[in-house]
């Protein structure tokens, strides 16, 4: 399954521009080029859709966004639609501030996006950005388990097709789906939790994967979410071995995505249609 | 001594807000993660109040200040005040720039801080803004050695007794200060002077303790900086080991406050009544 | 060869004032503590003029430039040059969008600069933006190889000649020059293009290398850069050793800039006269 999609990477080493959070940004850049991509930052208005213009993708990340870089947001996503580029956006914190709901949906209503990323609790509030209110109640809960799993897939699908996006809903079990069909993976490890970053990390690695398979954009996000779990998995268990903690897991989640191999990947990736 | 403090920090997993600098920020929150908190950076004058009112806590750490963040922390700060929240300063470069200075004194004005970390000189600025002169001048020195040890713990006492915050001074030998009783610690490395951040990585984590630890602040902040400093003590001794050098310490520390526990704290702390 | 230089950057700690962008901020501040200087990260045009008068040396990088810094680091590069302190230029990315190639032009116009650095492309803009024509079309190619580097030589001279600075043009092959002598250095690995920041930490390290040997800046880049790519290689060495990737390859270059000897210099240093 998903076969061929990171060689698609290493070889096109696709031109990724990001408009992301200070917290996490060296490592986005870092996973980034260790995935087989390349990064650029800029997000002053002056420049934004311009250095768009010149990159294959766009991936946009709200976190620790401010009033100066919301236009710049608006103004790239804008350039990458125009010329087609693929965009992904992680809505970092919606539905923890009004300035980030207002922002996400301020996003949804100007920008089309090919991916949308986050947690179940940032989805939801994407949904209901997007006029989807089924689902973003209590009969989704707090996470995605395996009791509530066809629901979740459900509501995923169906805010797929409100927004034209791929949606990836991360957590313990992952869901990535568009309207019509769906993969379930569950790879990753609650460790990964500890550090700051794996989620912002994973949106930059979609933005590469999606760039260099425009035409499997599901798969390609499924093998995306699939690949940072098991670098998660690898770092641990090398983690476990030398007596680390979660400093040498943030080290050893970059060294595992360098490494990556589509071995690596057939042999250890926990996907399934959903 | 100091004993269920980081129990409650594990038990809790205190949510602290922090408007801190883009230079140590990734640090921050993943050390923040590792004793067991968990962070939120914001840092936008439209959601920098609401933020702070669905966290526990509140840091402010003034590196890379500028003018669009320095009114973030005057709101996110009186907001933490009026729900009751602990709140932490970090004068970084306090007495370096006129901007630095003022703002510090702008803030203390503003806002009734719970703890306020740093080094001596950072501290004297301090001082001067809460008008505390006496020990400003020549009798405290630079650096708080054996010698002008009882002297230092008595212009801490002082300034907490003015500014109703408990005072941190950081360095070699650290002092904690309520305006009646003192700590001083002697934990810590040298070498944690070549990697930058640990000022600001140490305040971050009395966030969290603090948070956790309400009715001891006195005590909690004197454990984090203890903490903080047989981190460094550990990390410093693996990388020993390994043949390492700055960056892996830097790992090392925050490894280490993963894997910290109330054991190794009792085994390995410095902290006496001054 | 470069004798001495090392050892004065050991004994003068030189404080070095860097406006510098967020992706890389912090491996620049641990490596320039790394190679023995002391960093401060301030970009508020309400100080940075301040601080660079409490500095030895001032390094500009704009990467994630934006209207707010610019006007700071004309502001600090002029009080720089007042003070006979020196200043290098990292134009990141310039070239690659208007406003960082304009930014860069002013900068040329407002401040003196005693070192630039950048990629091959990034100093053919600067190259035109000093009215350096020549050398800015298909004569020098986008990288330095044995085959044009005569020419590649001649140019970085004449921008030398024309901006009265030293001119590092880093890659597979480094070329460090002043209107007269050039040095031409072959360390590194390949692999460091797989880390983001190598080029924004070596030109933090230029600045602490320079601060501390103002009557030798031509050798002390050239020392610089040589023990940059020293440290890429040491480092590169010991992550085959451990089977580690890009994550450790970064942790590892800091390792190795903080271990560094004259004696490790002096023995793997790849430097001629050019």
């Amino acid at each position: 399954m998903l076969e061929g999609i990171l060689k698609n990477i290493q070889e096109k080493a696709p031109l990724v521009h990001c408009i992301t959070n200070y917290v996490t940004v060296n490592d986005v850049a870092n996973i980034l080029l260790a995935c087989g991509g390349s990064p650029i930052m800029a997000d002053d208005e002056k420049e934004a859709a311009e250095i768009t213009g010149i990159c294959n993708g766009l991936v946009i990340n709200i976190g620790t966004l401010n009033q100066r870089t919301i236009a710049s947001m608006v103004a790239a996503g804008k350039k990458a639609n125009e010329l087609g580029h693929p965009v992904v956006l992680d809505p970092v914190g919606a539905g923890a501030s009004a300035l980030r709901t207002e922002t996400t949906f301020a996003l949804l209503k100007e920008v089309k996006f090919t991916v949308i990323r986050g947690n179940i609790s940032e989805i939801k509030t994407v949904a209901l950005g997007s006029g989807t209110t089924k689902g973003v109640d209590a009969d989704v809960s707090d996470a995605v388990t395996e009791e509530n799993l066809e629901e979740a897939i459900g509501f995923a699908k169906e805010l797929s097709s409100k927004t034209g996006a791929v949606i990836a809903i991360t957590g313990a079990i992952d869901i990535i789906a568009d309207e019509k069909n769906a993969f379930v993976t569950r790879n990753g490890r609650k460790e990964m939790a500890k550090i700051t970053g794996t989620g912002c990390m994973l949106t930059g690695v979609i933005g590469a994967y999606i760039c260099a398979n425009p035409d499997r954009v599901l798969e390609a996000t499924a093998a995306a979410v699939a690949v940072m779990g098991l670098c998660g998995e690898l770092a641990h268990n090398h983690v476990e071995r030398i007596g680390g903690g979660t400093g040498s897991l943030r080290v050893g989640i970059i060294d595992q995505m360098s490494l990556m191999t589509e071995e690596m990947l057939q042999g250890g990736m926990k996907v399934e249609l959903g």
